[in-house]
């Protein structure tokens, strides 16, 4: 079974690939280094955890690829804009990523920033231009992308994180940070895969994307244990072996809202899979 | 002729005002500081000459306030955005803006540049659920933002100025790096506004915002002039004189695009008020 997922992944990956290659496929020297630097910043790396998400839900509920491609690419854009200003100097301050200078190491800091502003813009400019959607659907993906990745989502949990002071933050805010800065732009990957297909009741997709939200920051958390002592994390608040049961209680119970639902197999084999990882 | 439109810039940027702090009345502790931020850098300054110019077009062209309010908003929010990224260390280096410090000075770098990227990204956010417009309309609003924004438009221009070097800059570059990082959000803002009214065929507005967009940067430079000694603009090609004559040249040729549409006097009328402003 977990080789089954992981080749599923990597054809995804391939898939996801090729498709943001030809999104950021601009040499014209109209745009100086903005490309190079949007380039660095997106591919060749990352499991594409996002865009597998929107490509299997939409798959799951009768839709086509093509209707999920651009939005698959456009989360994985603001993805990627946000780990560009994460690393920057001012926020987390990360020289690598993905095992090679970070974006801002590599290219300079203005650049860096400029690039992930442009990752931003172009992600809302993909997913509003998707041909093979009803407008009205393109539509709702903006305004899905928009919340997820916006203040009641990503960005304000990265503020919340950035603020965070030991001793005052307790952990009914650990889960919300975490629901808003790693949860929420999960949820938008899954939703966006929803609509891609026409599929108007997304309830069991966001409860689904909830839960293996958690579970994926939890197990990350585990895994920087040595490496983020000034963050606020899950073992904060309990052991390593009590983190990894709540991880797999929430993955649990994300198969189980799945349950019924024909062709759900690999979407529980990847929460399965996220569970297990090693890196 | 210059009391009137003084008049209606101040009457508009009273009505911007209260639209954005109705956008940005968020004050639960959930947010920390993030809507502080994004308050500071949006209100109470500036002349809202881009949120005038989307009210204004879609007034010429008959539609309503409520239309065009949200995409006026939200083109605003863009110009908030990229001053509050533009000042940060690694960019400009500003450490006022409109009289008093700037965000990344008051609030901190990553503060800073957080609200910028939740501005943009709420930008998008209002715009796509505008409910006074058709959603066809909407979703041609987040378009027009993209290309504006992105890196054809306002985020491709700074990516010019920045890495610009004097002596390879030749001056049909410096134009094209204006018509991006200044004029394509100027023609943003009129083209919503038009689209707002239902008015379909946009040229003229093009035609219109490209001029005025240009005019106002070639007389940004004149002002400027003693305090940008490292950047590049009209005035290392140029004298001022022969800057100004340019400047009341494009003026004449926007006033001339809109002659003969019933109700253009106000539009006219700001060209001229930009051509003459002292700041």
């Amino acid at each position: 079974m977990k080789n089954k997922i992981s080749e599923a992944l990597i054809n995804n990956s391939i898939h996801i690939e090729n498709a943001l290659s030809a999104y950021l496929d601009k040499t014209d020297s109209q745009y100086g280094i903005l490309y190079d630097v949007m380039r660095y910043s997106t591919l060749g790396g990352g499991k594409r955890i996002r865009p597998f998400l929107t490509m299997e839900f939409c798959r799951l509920y009768g839709g086509s690829e093509a209707a999920a491609t651009p939005f698959a690419c456009a989360v994985e854009l603001i993805h990627n804009y946000s780990l560009t200003h994460d690393d920057l100097p001012c926020m987390d301050n990360d020289d690598y990523r993905r095992g090679r200078p970070s974006a801002h190491k590599k290219f300079g800091e203005a650049n860096a920033l400029l690039a992930g502003d442009a990752l931003l813009t172009y992600a809302f400019e993909i997913a509003s231009t998707n041909k093979a959607v009803k407008p009205e659907t393109a539509l709702e993906a903006v305004r899905i992308m928009a919340a997820g990745a916006g203040t009641r989502g990503m960005v304000g949990g990265q503020q919340l994180d950035l603020n965070g002071v030991h001793g005052s933050f307790d952990y009914d805010t650990l889960l919300r940070m975490n629901t808003m800065k790693t949860g929420a732009l999960i949820r938008t990957a899954c939703l966006l895969g929803c609509i891609a297909a026409g599929q108007k009741d997304t309830d069991k997709a966001a409860c689904f994307a909830d839960r293996l939200g958690l579970a994926f920051q939890i197990i990350d958390d585990i895994h920087d244990e040595h490496t983020e002592a000034d963050k606020i994390t899950f073992l904060n608040f309990m052991t390593v072996e009590k983190a990894r049961s709540i991880a797999k209680k929430l993955t649990d119970e994300a198969c189980g809202i799945l349950d019924g639902i024909k062709g759900s197999e690999t979407l529980k084999q990847l929460a399965v899979y996220l569970l297990h990882r090693n890196h």
